[in-house]
């Protein structure tokens, strides 16, 4: 069987033999540098677990795999032009290192190599390939509306937040994996377990991501901490916050709200402080640890020997204590 | 066997048909914004006549056929933000009317649109015709990034020019007329010359695109004349009346170049007297006409009945003769 590393270390070498078009080259060199940023290249690792899980020689089907990173790193590109990010991993992102333009047409030309990636998946399974991708890809711009929409607005429910994370980060791994599970032809069922143990891994993952924001460690994080508090990001915990306030909190949330002092630091460890006074780090481990949970009943469910899925148990029992 | 107008009702009643995800309906509104905004739906139309011309039951087809119409207008929807256009079609352009992020995400949505109308194509077609469609829309985005350079350089040939619009126009042309081959399981032969048939009409479309910008009748053509001239756009007339200029007219077009006077019409009949000056009109008609003839020439290659192939013989022609 795979090991993680063995899996990262396939998808590392296939993306370095990834040879975009030679001209123009002013369209190809952003691709070649986003996806050169580095990153967990969780997705493509996970459809490949997912694929010797089920039986299959999964490092026939690393290149139609990558597509998902490729793709993965495409909605990166496009979101960090609409959100107006200026860094990426440590670098600058593709719009600020050459321009918009480029970020909009590399970007096109990005999701258009990522279905020829996905269209290299044997005869068997193109089809239903393909449909699961598109799915997907529609489901994460989708995420990404609700998500930009969140922004300037303030009756934002705590089921509207966990139906956008479910669109912009938990299809894209849950597809990833179906994928996996289609190329080793697993039947329906199976299917459908993996894609809902990536849903519920993808859920808890975006939760710990808005609480690394506030509680990460600052030398392991890689970015600022409180970066998601500073733009009055809609995460889980400012969402539960704003909804449980009492009149002193919320008087103190408004006075916030759309407010950048000089010291940053005044606003994150003001809105800090009211996250701990409503105690929202224990309830929002609570709704992960749930999340987790169902993820590893998903994995019960499957109908191959347990122990053939304890690297995906470990997988997500290591994604939720990460520091990073 | 079905005439023009069958297939531009079998497209336009098809179009009516489509519905995209209800919500997020911003997400979806600028896309049938856009596509309610009418045009000639050549692509599709073209797709339709292609496959009822090899035998097929086109009409069978019209949903993965209109995959080209929405990926048309996607890179229209693009195109007009990354060239910063405020009018499309005599309306406001989706980034003017919504927002730039509107525009790029609904954009990205159309593109997937696409893909999965074209994946309905029937199963003993699907593969080629997602890859037939993949290499056309990355050539289409190796144009746009032609395109765009050319606008700050000077030494553009006219070889850069035809190769540009090649690629940003007639592979879209080649591509519907090939994929609707494919779908009457036309010989491969046939494919190739239904091909080069649609390169060679896109060519002498866009040579005569550039003409009507200039000599184009203002109460026709739908768009002020001059709009080329004004914006310093490297057309087929500018590269060719930039490179044999004299030294009078050369002092001329440096003269006018990045330079936009408050009266434009000085700035147009100026440079049009350049074009007369040197005969490119002329010239231009006859590159037509060499492109035009090359496409007939296709179409008697065909190893079927000349007579089935005279509908395209004539949509060529009134292609070439039109003054919209």
């Amino acid at each position: 069987m795979l090991t993680f590393n063995m899996a990262l270390k396939l998808v590392q070498d296939e993306l370095k033999n990834l040879h975009f078009e030679q001209s123009p080259h002013s369209l190809f060199e952003p691709i070649e540098y986003i996806l050169s940023l580095g990153g967990k290249r969780l997705r493509p690792v996970l459809s490949l677990l997912s694929c010797d899980l089920f039986g299959a020689e999964a490092p026939l089907y690393v290149r139609p795999i990558l597509g998902f990173e490729v793709f993965h790193n495409f909605t990166l590109l496009h979101d960090d032009l609409m959100d107006k990010a200026s860094m990426r991993r440590n670098q600058p992102t593709v719009h600020l290192k050459w321009n918009n333009n480029a970020a909009i047409l590399s970007g096109d030309a990005m999701l258009i190599a990522a279905y020829q990636l996905i269209a290299e998946a044997p005869d068997f399974c193109t089809k239903e390939i393909n449909a699961l991708f598109s799915k997907t890809a529609m489901e994460i711009c989708a995420g990404q509306q609700y998500d930009m929409e969140f922004e300037n607005r303030l009756d934002v429910t705590e089921a509207d937040y966990l139906e956008m994370i479910r669109l912009k980060t938990a299809v894209l791994l849950a597809c990833a994996l179906q994928a996996g599970a289609l190329l080793a032809k697993a039947c329906p069922k199976d299917q459908a377990s993996i894609y809902q143990f990536g849903i519920n891994i993808g859920m808890a993952f975006q939760l710990q991501d808005d609480l690394l924001d506030v509680y990460g460690d600052p030398k392991t994080f890689g970015k600022n901490i409180g970066g998601d508090i500073l733009c009055d990001k809609k995460t889980f915990l400012y969402i539960k916050a704003y909804k449980g306030a009492n009149t002193t909190q919320k008087a103190e949330l408004d006075k916030w709200l759309g407010f950048f002092p000089k010291d940053p630091n005044q606003k994150i460890s003001a809105i800090t402080q009211i996250y701990n006074e409503m105690e929202l780090k224990t309830e929002t481990e609570q709704l992960m640890t749930s999340y987790y949970n169902k993820a590893m009943s998903c994995l019960n469910d499957l109908t191959i020997p347990a122990e053939r899925s304890n690297l995906l148990r470990k997988i997500a029992q290591n994604l939720l204590n990460r520091n990073s």
